[in-house]
């Protein structure tokens, strides 16, 4: 029966089995220390030379026996008198060293040998804390009744106008892998009032930059019987807030590894207009910004002024213009619309808003938009028959984790990524 | 303050607020009873038509406000006098009936107004329970330590061999819809030791049969460190038992609506050797199957011996013959491997094993399958990187849902059926 290195017992004085990889040897001449590491941890052993004293290779796979005893190390205030040791499967290749603070290699070798890149203890932390990004997000919705759903990913038009899209052969038609899920979940809405999907969508953007990838993960959620966007911001701001103590409770060693900190957020995350957005980037920081939508500096200068004026790392800008957001976002007024990003650490991270409910306001703002209605005649009936007053928002899991540990490069944060020129692993 | 229909409580004295479509109407001379649909219930509501006395066509969204009165009725043993209502949005276009026990219409018909179909009582039960059979699963798993991972959907190469897949242009390279996360699970086992997925998957299938789906949701797990299918199939066993525990805790009256009970097990699910099922098949039921895999037929009888001799709705056909299993098999001897099916109501619903992790073996295997070797580099480098023995399985979540509801169209368990001619909606 093996024991999982968290598991092992101070005070235990059975025989005991470990299973995991070696991560260090250190040898002397009579006895090595080894160092083994599963998953949930590491642990040293001792291993004498008369019970194995062949070479044993970094990485590879073992299975060992032995007894707990007190001897304070890196790693605990114990370790394993190794009794018996079999190698399971030898480690042969070691494409780089993965037992240092940073591994030693191109971004290039580390994701073409990313079975082994992701066993280093910096790649175990990016990926355990996506893991809760994506589950507290599905925790809180599944808390509060949200239905998951899994939108198709072979459609037969682009969500959001038609650019920038895988095309395939699908049995003689012509079809599309999704941009969105977007049509998807507001259609789900007039069904099932509160739905979410965490799923891969896919852009065909040309940009080969360290902030894109063609395929990525997106957290996305819409909501039914909702007619104001401070309901979708109260509940982003809830959900924000469950992450960050998840993160306090769990991951201050994987965060610190980064060399950052928790966010924080006093009170509540600050909302302002964007037109008011516009007036403090030029009065604050002499910035001037067009008045159609914010540049990535602007952007990070009014997460500066939220931190310095409201502590919080994040900040809500609103009623973005209606000339740049899509033809389903609620109109406010001519210019304006009932809509939100959300902005973290210099970033927005959130695109959300109210979207129009009313068959032909619908209509009338794709024509407004120069979008054919003709082309979309399935999404369209839906809101001929009933669907509530809805919105929704959805956040980028791989962007929500680069800007978390202050990553340089959005690939880190994808187990495969993929971008124009990457199709391996 | 919106109150849901589930939360109204009979007490009340207070004035409430509650939205949801309207489901059915009943016009007397000066009130009319309307019935009430939310996604947590239905309740009747009194409307006197000196509050509101227009038209109120079914399916539209509505928000009234009301206080509860006692009145014994077929939802509930109070009702809700109306004071004051809203039309959200009209529902101008009906394109079925959906107030009925059935839905009377084709199930194209059904398919192609899905955001109403899905409406029915019945639909929402197959959904919601399909959501309880991946939340479980997921959960599950959650409470072992397994590790969410999210695979490339697209890949330069099919998994299983290449046939059937959806080819497309990836920027100027070919690239393939993945038909399986097995390369990656079994890689992402080199690191995280414990994985599992929930997403979806392609295959180019050109059969459009009512079992067949082009796009579909696989549920997938693999584990390290173990050497034995058993451990497996008892991962399998505990997480099957959850489910059940969990639909008889919360889902007896969806399940009722399709004159189905909840399955059982006695005890533990029988696991029988293959080359004792085709001997059980010949002396039991005097049916012939040749050597190498089951037919459907020998499916069906083989669960009818489960159940008559063990009591249960699950039996598991391990030591599969070699020549039909894949690759990555663990073979057992000459003839077998160390694998297994686990069928239920008559159909197979998982195929896993252990797989090959020596990296000598993995490249003879390949050979004595005919498949090259040169194809699958940074697949089979991981054998050479200390990658543990391991195994895994997988569930077909649509598959689930139709044998344990009794479906007969697999469409029916998929919010958005892809199949060889539907691309919409």
């Amino acid at each position: 029966m093996r024991t999982l290195i968290k598991e092992v017992n101070q005070n235990s004085k059975e025989k005991i089995n470990i299973q995991g990889w070696v991560f260090r040897v250190r040898k002397l001449k009579k006895f090595s220390f080894v160092i083994i590491r599963d998953y949930s941890g590491y642990i040293q052993c001792f291993l004498d030379h008369n019970i194995y004293h062949e070479e044993i290779s970094l990485e590879s796979a073992v299975s060992l026996e032995g007894y707990v005893s007190l001897n304070k190390n890196d790693y605990a205030d114990y370790e394993i008198q190794i009794t018996s040791l079999i190698i399971l499967n030898k480690a042969t290749s070691q494409p780089m060293s993965i037992n240092q603070i940073e591994i030693d290699a191109s971004l290039d070798t580390i994701l073409n040998h990313r079975a082994y890149s992701l066993r280093h203890q910096k790649n175990q932390a990016i990926f355990n804390i996506q893991n809760t990004i994506s589950n507290t997000f599905r925790d809180f919705l599944r808390g509060k009744d949200f239905h998951e759903i899994h939108s198709p990913k072979i459609v037969s038009q682009g969500a959001e106008g038609g650019t920038d899209v895988f095309a395939l052969d699908y049995f003689g038609q012509l079809a599309y892998l999704s941009q969105s899920p977007q049509f998807y979940k507001q259609m789900m809405v007039a069904s099932f009032e509160r739905v979410y999907e965490i799923s891969q969508v896919y852009r065909a953007e040309k940009h080969n930059t360290s902030r894109h990838l063609n395929e990525y993960v997106s957290m996305d959620l819409e909501l039914g019987f909702i007619d104001d966007e401070h309901t979708l911001m109260d509940l982003e701001e809830q959900y924000i807030l469950y992450l960050l103590e998840t993160l306090l409770l769990h991951h201050q060693n994987d965060i610190s590894l980064f060399s950052r900190s928790i966010p924080t957020i006093k009170d509540k995350i600050p909302r302002i207009p964007f037109r008011k957005a516009i007036q403090i980037l030029k009065q604050e920081y002499g910035k001037e910004n067009d008045f159609y939508d914010l540049e990535p500096e602007s952007e990070r200068l009014l997460c500066l002024y939220a931190k310095e004026k409201y502590q919080s790392d994040f900040i809500f800008i609103t009623h973005y213009p209606r000339a740049k957001r899509p033809m389903y976002t609620m109109p406010f007024g001519e210019e304006e619309t009932h809509s939100f990003d959300l902005l973290f650490n210099g970033t927005e991270i959130t695109t959300g808003g109210i979207r129009i409910h009313d068959y032909q306001a619908l209509k009338n703002n794709m024509l407004y938009f120069g979008v054919d209605p003709n082309k979309f005649p399935m999404y369209l009936e839906v809101f001929k028959q009933g669907i509530p007053p809805h919105g929704g928002f959805a956040l980028g899991l791989e962007r929500v984790t680069i800007m978390l540990l202050g990553l340089k490069n959005i690939r880190e944060a994808s187990l495969f990524p993929r971008d124009c020129t990457r199709l391996l692993p």
